[in-house]
């Protein structure tokens, strides 16, 4: 069982491809949307390039364990760049609308200027990880990457929020498995909900839309991660997210639009 | 001539809409991106529900003045939210894939938290315009809006770049048309490439993807917009937008991955 069997992909005839949401990969029963994504993701790749550069995933109803078909169909292919779009679909409903650019490698060029800095973070060891608990809070998901949080992003699983919708922190694939373009679909969605550590009524706040834009393949190792919310207004949140490898590149930039669940 | 006019999107049968890339919305012959995402949102829209929330858009080749075809595709319809994805294409070639979410109206809920704000810009009329010139830069489509920059970010156009690669100034449509969730669409990508500001050679940055949400309905006025880049690597930069309006609220935010043209 690993990240990479768990998101295979296997054509089925007629341009479409057959895969399986597994067990293990879910939030009380729903699987991660960036798990979803990176199935979908898959097929996409399979249908064009290997490489994902920028995927924006609309979600469109929860995906429970079981099969399901991805359709794409390449929209254009260019010279660097094959643009696909795809339908993730189970039992003929359609759960994740995607549409991404896909190319033959991530490394294109040199860094020319970067004005940021990767999260400052303790090392691994002394950032606790978020430990999964079977059917609850945290979720299962918890069990298949290493997570471990900032210590002051932490204190909100005993109830202390920092009072900032923002989480940080260390995350790999457990056994060390190596983290490709695919897996970083994954990286950027499965931290807490930032407004998880905002002094607010704790609530999932279900994505409408992720994109997701992989700069460059990262290095062995753990990613360093930050995923912040400045705006909480009209019914809704995004969420950036900037994911680093060990080498102190950034090889991921991530934002979600997610819903504010309507007060009763 | 306006706006609204020049986006127009008529039923064509069988669920496609026709438009038109009308003249001066271009940058050297080819059409504004935002422009083009605009027309096929409304198209998006008349399939589904008036107001976008998230559009992304892939663009896949340069846009020419003459008629144009938008076919949208209902993927799901739910309770608050429908999704559509939409082809915009001249002479059966495709020119801009489109992903959407739309909803009944886009002033869903209350001002939660706001951790930012709008960028500080000294008045409009101190603020020089980006004057448009017939055929070369700055380009025709500046006729159509009026943008006015930060003084510090405008010396570019006499050969003195800030040195960072980021832009703010006002904007609003020409013979004070109002500003809509679609004339958003066009605001996120109207300033001039961010890379024009940086102490690097001057390049076109054809933009790959970009996906806008529009957060509310802007008060009648002037747009308040920052652009930014932080990381130029792989041959990609992305653009960060943030659109305010009069009353200080944020109305739309952007982010589009661009390409760096390859060095000789």
């Amino acid at each position: 069982m690993s990240f990479r069997a768990d998101t295979e992909v296997r054509a089925a005839g007629d341009g479409a491809y057959e895969s399986a949401i597994r067990d293990g990969w879910d939030v009380v029963g729903k699987a991660n949307g960036g798990y979803l994504m990176a199935i979908g993701a898959r097929a996409m790749a399979a249908a064009s390039r290997p490489h994902p550069v920028s995927v924006t995933a609309h979600f469109l109803a929860p995906g429970e364990v079981g099969p399901v078909r991805i359709e794409p169909a390449v929209v254009k292919q260019g010279r660097r760049l094959t643009t696909v779009r795809a339908t993730l679909s189970r039992a003929g409903s359609p759960l994740v609308e995607l549409l991404g650019s896909f190319t033959e490698r991530t490394d294109l060029g040199e860094t020319v200027r970067v004005d940021a800095r990767p999260p400052e973070l303790p090392p691994p060891e002394e950032c606790p990880r978020i430990e999964p608990t079977a059917g609850g809070f945290p979720p299962a998901i918890m069990g298949r990457v290493e997570l471990r949080l900032h210590p002051d992003d932490f204190a909100f699983t005993s109830g202390r929020p920092s009072g900032r919708p923002e989480f940080r922190g260390w995350l790999r694939l457990v056994d060390d498995e190596p983290i490709d373009a695919f897996a970083l679909l994954l990286a950027v969605d499965v931290f807490p909900p930032t407004i998880f550590n905002a002094n607010l009524p704790v609530a999932w706040t279900p994505t409408l839309e992720l994109t997701a834009h992989v700069r460059c393949e990262p290095a062995p190792g753990w990613l360093r991660c930050r995923f912040s919310t400045r705006f909480i207004t009209g019914g809704m949140l995004e969420e950036d997210g900037e994911v680093w490898d060990e080498q102190g590149r950034l090889v991921a930039q991530s934002r979600q639009l997610a819903l504010l669940p309507r007060r009763r």
